[in-house]
């Protein structure tokens, strides 16, 4: 049965690779499953019909027969326990894989998400300028925190999993920033994510969607 | 084999159960699971030992033999891989009660905790007062999301399970700001919670730990 994931319309990140069907498009095109889009509006995503695929109005959602999720880490998660690829073997391994789905929204997601919503919402006002340091230090601490785990090492732990996809694409969101930058294991982290051939799919199809609605 | 978890020497929630452990704790006794706690001061937490259960430096960890996990969401769901009453046994209504697990830390948690950061670190800059009414819509406008979710159901996907453990105790964050109570039903839902004998258990332990450090 094919899934049907949601994705924005027109998404407002440009095709850039932040919105996060991006994610679940990458863990498709790991394990080689084939998927389908429906593309929703903002207004969409606040009617009953998208509400009872996510509760919250958010995207994507994830639809396979009986089944809808929503939470990118969860129908990540799912993607990988029915498909080899993205979850180790081992039961200790394959916990830990997990944490780092966990670390990755919860632990570093967070204080970068914080930034860019400050620098959308407040940057007009006087005190943005007063606030930037502490937010910005606030990814300082937990990049520098991820690149002294990462040291030399290609993946978080071991083999690349499920992990790491949601890892890479949370970091994705610092490129840029100049923070990221301050880790050269971090930046070559990324770059060794974006290079596999099924992010390569993931990535032009979400941003053939938004060239396709912004020609 | 008996697990060891870490958590604060003296919690600077003074025992009121918002430290981390408590989620792990509450899940640990709902299966009827003994465990260990190892207290960690905010000193020890920085330190090469505990750096290498938890790169971020954070609390609770979880160590049972040579397995080493952190992140509460990946702990918990652990433990009820492990042991029944925390998943359902059907494969989809497993995949729903993981979303909320997802959804508690990655939707709801993060403006309450913002909000919590806030109130502390920045109550006293002259424009705190003037970002209050956003940072609570922010935590408003989930809490809407969840409340018509919830509606009249005891919890979130059918029967009592770790995504409940995860939402209750995210929630029990913003219980008292006047937020959680302009819902009558997440007001219920946590109260359903919060008499459950093993949330009883794990919270008296917490507040155990902190009650012997400040005697």
């Amino acid at each position: 049965m094919t899934p049907i994931i949601t994705a924005f319309e027109s998404s407002p990140d440009r095709g850039r690779g932040l919105a996060r069907d991006m994610r679940v498009r990458w863990a498709l095109e790991e394990v080689g499953q084939p998927y389908e889009v429906r593309l929703v509006s903002f207004a969409q995503m606040k009617q009953p019909a998208h509400l009872a695929l996510n509760p919250f109005g958010q995207i994507p959602t994830y639809e396979e027969g009986d089944l809808a999720l929503f939470e990118t880490g969860s129908i990540i998660l799912h993607i990988a326990e029915r498909h080899p690829g993205l979850l180790p073997g081992d039961a200790n391994a394959r916990a830990r894989a997990i944490t780092w789905m966990f670390a990755a929204v919860n632990t570093v997601e967070p204080p970068i998400v914080e930034l860019s919503m400050a620098s959308m919402l407040e940057r007009d006002q006087p005190w943005h300028a007063q606030r930037l340091p502490a937010l910005e230090n606030n990814i300082r601490k937990r990049l520098r925190e991820l690149s002294a785990h990462l040291a030399d090492a290609e993946w978080l732990d071991g083999a690349f999993s499920a992990g790491d996809i949601m890892m890479a694409n949370v970091l994705l969101r610092a490129k840029g920033s100049g923070l990221l930058e301050e880790h050269p294991n971090l930046i070559a982290y990324l770059a060794r994510a974006e290079t596999r051939p099924a992010y390569q799919r993931a990535f032009a199809a979400q941003l053939k969607v938004f060239k396709d609605a912004n020609p």
